[in-house]
C-alpha cells in the first residue's frame, strides 16, 4: 500500500511544527512551517552555498587565513568518497604509500616548468626551534635555528616521490610501480571558498612509473576513465572528459586529462586530473632504468589527484534551497527515523517500533540513524534532516503502529508516501537505488538544457553573462585567442572533449580553421 | 593428512635454492641455503631493526632529515591498523573530522605547561612565497611574503582543536563531543629512527569535550583499555596498563594513562596515550558551556592517541633473525602461495592448481598472494616471504598435484606440514588463528620471563645492564629520587600499573615509604 500524498512544503516555515504530531492520521497531512535558513539558489547562488556548508555543519573556516575545519558531517561524506576511490584504485593494481610532507626548496627548480607553475604560492618552513621571548612575554622563533635550506610543505609531490623512486628503480623488473597516497596539501591561495579553493586540502596523489611511454599513457587514460567513472556512479555528477590546452597543463606535464562538471549557476568544476608527465621527472631527478635488452632509459610517469573539492561538488551539483541532496552511497545516513508522539504515554511504544525498524534496515547494510532525542520536535528535525540532505526519512507515531504503517518521504523529490511495515525493507532498499538514479538523470537533464553550440564571438559574449552554461565552440587552437576569450568573457576552455566528433569548422572568434569544438565555461 | 616435516632451516642459505625443486618428492624435505640477509637480534639488537625494516620494504630514510617514506608494504600494515582502530573508535561513539596542519605561534603559551613541552622543536613556517633569484639561480624566499605571524605544523592539536570547540560549544547539549582526527604531525626530534621517533609521523589524535569531570574521566579509561584491546587482540602484543608519573605526564594534563610493552631487547616501548585533560585547555581557550541548570562551567576535556610507531613495536615485538613474524589480523598479504615447476610442461598445470587455491582461499576472506613470477626462483620466493613475515606460505608442484596435496609452512614456529587439499581451507583458517594465538603467548611468555621484582638499589644498577626487562620496584613518589634513577641507570618509572597489589614497602633507592610497586625499565 503507497500512498502519494499532496506535498504542501512551504519556504516560511516554523521550527516549532506541533500541526504535525497533532494531526497523524490513517493519512498525513501537514504543512510545515519554518523560518527559511538558506538564502535561495536564484537569489545568490554563491551565498546560498556558504550558508549550506556552514548550517549542514559540513565545514568551517578556521582562524588560520584560508584553512578550513571539516566537521564531522562533511567528513563523514569524504570518508565515504575515500573509501570508494581507495578500492576503484586497489582494483586497478594500485597501493598505498606516504611521502614527506616537507620539500627542500632546490627540488622546485630542477623540473623548468614545474617551478613556474608551484614553486610560488607556498608554506615556507625556515625554523625548527621556538624558545621563551626574553622580554618574558610568549615564545619567539629561536634565531638560531634557521635551516641551512628552507623547506617547503608539499604543494603537490612529483618531486619528492621522482627523488625517493630513483632509489627504487633500477631494471625493468621493478616496474611499473603503481602508487597513491592520501595527504594534505598546502597552496596558498588568496581567495579561498569551503572545499572549492582553500590553502590546505586533503586529496589523494598518484604517481606511477612506467617502462614505456604506451604503458604511462595508458595508465593516465585508465585514471582519467576511473574518476569519470565515480563522479557518475557515486557524486551523480555527469562529466565530460577531456584534455586541456596547453595552457592549462599541469606544470610539468606533456598532457593533462581532466573531468569538468556543470554546477547549477552554470559554471564549470573541474573534478579530477590525471597527467602523462612523459619522462620529465625522470629527467629532472634522474630515474632511468635497464630494459629488458640491456639498454639503459629514463622512466615514464603519470600523476593523478581528485581533492575535498569533490565534497564542494556534491552540495553544488545537487542542494535545492530546502539545503543538501546527497547521493544514498555516499551519504554518511541513508535513512533518518523520526519517532512521533505526545507524551511519555505514547512514548514507550512509537521508540520500540523505530528501534524494530532501525534493526531490520541496518541487517540489510543500510546506514541508518534513529533520532529519539526528546530535546526537539519533529518538525525540528524534519528540517534538520533535510538541510542535511539525508536521502529517506521514516515518521513513526501511534497511529502508524496500529496501522501497521510508516510515512517515508524521499529527499530529492520531497514526496511522502504511506507504506505497509511490511514491505518497508524492500521499499526503502528501492527508493535508495531510485535517489541515486533521479538526481544523476536531474543533473543530466540540467546539463543537456545548458550546454549550446555556439559559432558566434559576439553572440557568446552575451550569452555567457544572460545564460552561463557549457559552451561548445570552434577555436583555432592558439594561445592567443584563448587568452582573448579568457580576458574578455572571463570564460576559458575546459577542455577538448574525447567523444566531440569531427567536424570541421571556423574559430568563433578568428575565423580561422578548426577541426573540433571545444568545452567553453566560466570555471571555479 | 597432515605431516610435520623436520624443519632443516639453516642461517647460511644461498639464495637460489635449486635443491627445492629438483626434490619434489611425495614428502618435501630441503635445505634453503640463503645468504643471511640480517644482522644477528644478539649480534646488534638495533642494527637487526634497522636492516629488517630497511630488506622487508618497510620503510626509508628520506632526502629531508628525520622525515620517512612508508613504502606500500609498510603503509599496508598501518592501513590494516587504522582500519581496526577506527572501527574500534567509531563503535564507541567517536566521528573523524579534520583541523589545520597548521596553527598559530601564540596558541602555543595559551596553556602553561603545553608551552613547555610542545613549543620548542617545531617546524616553524614564516614565508608564504618563493620567488625566481634576481641572480637567475634557482628560486629564492620572498622576503615581501613575511608572515605578521608565524605558524607552527602541529605537534599535537589541543590548542587548534579546543580554539574551534569554543565555537561547537554553548550548551550542555552540545555535549560530549566525541572527535578523532587522522594526521600527519611534526616535532623536529634530534635523534630519528625509522617508525619509533620521525620528525614526521602519522598518528591518530582524540580530542573530546564533556560537561562533567566523571565523564571525562570515564573516557580517558575507556580509551586507554581500546588500546590496550587493539595491542593484544590485533598487535598480539601484551601491555601494562598504568599511570604515568608527574614529570612524564602529557604537557598540559592532570594525569596521563598509557600502555608500555616490553620489546625482545628488554626495552619498554610505550604504544599509546590517553590524557585527562581536567578543564585546562577549556580555561585556555575560554571554552564555557551552560549545564541544565543553567550555570556557566569550563568545559572537561581528554585527549588520546597511537600513531606509526605501532608497526615498530609490531617488528620488535615478534621479528626472528629471518624477518618479520607478522600477526595474521594485520598482515598484509596472510598467505603466499608459491608454485614449484621445472620448465614450461609443468607451470600450466601448476599456476592453474596454485589459482584455484587462491580463489577458494579469497573467497573465505583470506588475503592471498599467488607469486606466479618466473623472474626468481621458489628459493627466493620463500626467504622473501619470510623476510616479510607472511604468516602462512603455500607451496605447490607436480608431486602435490599427483597426491591431491600441497605443502604448508607457518612463519611463527617455521614449521611445514604436508596437507590433503580437501581440507586445505580450514587447516589455512585454523593456522591464521593459531599463529595469532601463538605468538600473542610467546610475547607474553617472553614478558614474564623478563619481568623481575627489585628491592636492592645496588643490585638494580647491576641487573639493568646485564638482564634488561620490567622491573617492579618501590619508589617513595618524589620527582628527586624519580630523576635520580633515570639520571644514574637511563631507566624510567614507565607507569604505576593498574593491577598492582596494594603492597606497603620501602623505597628502594632512598628506603622511605612507598604503598605500591611501580614499573621501572629503559625506554625507546
Amino acid at each position: 500500500m503507497i500512498i502519494i500524498l499532496l506535498n504542501l512544503h512551504n519556504d516560511k516555515r516554523s521550527i516549532n511544527c506541533k500541526n504535525y504530531t497533532n494531526s497523524i492520521q490513517n493519512i498525513f497531512l501537514y504543512e510545515v512551517f519554518m523560518e527559511k535558513v538558506l538564502t535561495g539558489r536564484k537569489e545568490n547562488y554563491s551565498q546560498w552555498y556558504n550558508d549550506l556548508v556552514i548550517k549542514a555543519e559540513m565545514a568551517d573556516n578556521s582562524v588560520v587565513r584560508g584553512c578550513m575545519v571539516i566537521k564531522p558531517y562533511g567528513f563523514a561524506i569524504w570518508e565515504k568518497m575515500q573509501a570508494a576511490l581507495d578500492k576503484m584504485f586497489k582494483d586497478t593494481g594500485h597501493s598505498n604509500a606516504y611521502f614527506p610532507l616537507l620539500i627542500p626548496k632546490s627540488f622546485f627548480s630542477r623540473e623548468a616548468s614545474h617551478v613556474a607553475g608551484f614553486a610560488k604560492e607556498c608554506a615556507v618552513v625556515t625554523h625548527y626551534r621556538l624558545k621563551n621571548d626574553p622580554s618574558g612575554k610568549g615564545i619567539i622563533v629561536d634565531p638560531d635555528a634557521k635551516l641551512e635550506e628552507e623547506l617547503i610543505i608539499r604543494p603537490t609531490s612529483e618531486t619528492i616521490i621522482w627523488n625517493t623512486y630513483k632509489n627504487w628503480i633500477q631494471s625493468y623488473r621493478d616496474l611499473p610501480i603503481l602508487v597513491n597516497q592520501w595527504s594534505n596539501i598546502v597552496r596558498w591561495e588568496m581567495r579561498t571558498r569551503l572545499f572549492l579553493r582553500t590553502a590546505e586540502f586533503l586529496w589523494q596523489e598518484g604517481h606511477t612509473a612506467h617502462a614505456t611511454k604506451e604503458e604511462a599513457f595508458e595508465e593516465t587514460i585508465k585514471m582519467i576513465n576511473v574518476y569519470a567513472d565515480f563522479a557518475e556512479n557515486w557524486l551523480a555528477i555527469p562529466v565530460l572528459r577531456g584534455i586541456k590546452t596547453a595552457s592549462e597543463r599541469f606544470a610539468g606535464a606533456l598532457d593533462t586529462y581532466c573531468i569538468e562538471a556543470l554546477m547549477q549557476d552554470g559554471k564549470a568544476l573541474q573534478c579530477g586530473t590525471s597527467h602523462f608527465l612523459g619522462q620529465n621527472f625522470a629527467k629532472a631527478f634522474d630515474v632511468k632504468f635497464t630494459s629488458k635488452e640491456g639498454a639503459l632509459d629514463y622512466v615514464w610517469a603519470t600523476s593523478w589527484g581528485v581533492s575535498t573539492r569533490l565534497v564542494g561538488a556534491l552540495i553544488m551539483a545537487h542542494g535545492d534551497d530546502n539545503g543538501l541532496i546527497l547521493p544514498p552511497k555516499l551519504a554518511p545516513i541513508q535513512v533518518v527515523i523520526v519517532p512521533i508522539y505526545k507524551g511519555s504515554g505514547q512514548m514507550q511504544e512509537v521508540v520500540d517500533a523505530g528501534n524494530k525498524i532501525k534493526s531490520k534496515l541496518t541487517a540489510m547494510g543500510v546506514s541508518v540513524k534513529f533520532d529519539d532525542r526528546d530535546t526537539s520536535s519533529p518538525g525540528f528535525k524534519f528540517a534538520e534532516y533535510e538541510l542535511k540532505g539525508v536521502p529517506v526519512r521514516i515518521a513513526v507515531g501511534p497511529r502508524d503502529i496500529q496501522n501497521n504503517t510508516v510515512e517515508i518521504s524521499r529527499r530529492d523529490t520531497l514526496e511522502k508516501f504511506v507504506v505497509s511495515q511490511d514491505i518497508l525493507v524492500d521499499e526503502v532498499l528501492r527508493l535508495l537505488l531510485d535517489i541515486q538514479t533521479n538526481i544523476y538523470k536531474k543533473a543530466i537533464k540540467f546539463r543537456e538544457e545548458n550546454t549550446f553550440k555556439i559559432d558566434s564571438y559576439d553572440e557568446f559574449k552575451q550569452l555567457i553573462e544572460q545564460k552561463p552554461g557549457f559552451y561548445e565552440a570552434h577555436w583555432d587552437g592558439t594561445p592567443e585567442t584563448e587568452e582573448k576569450i579568457k580576458e574578455e568573457t572571463k570564460a576559458t576552455i575546459r577542455c577538448l572533449p574525447f567523444n566531440s566528433v569531427d567536424e570541421p569548422g571556423k574559430c568563433m572568434v578568428t575565423g580561422k580553421p578548426s577541426s573540433q569544438r571545444v568545452l567553453i565555461a566560466r570555471a571555479y
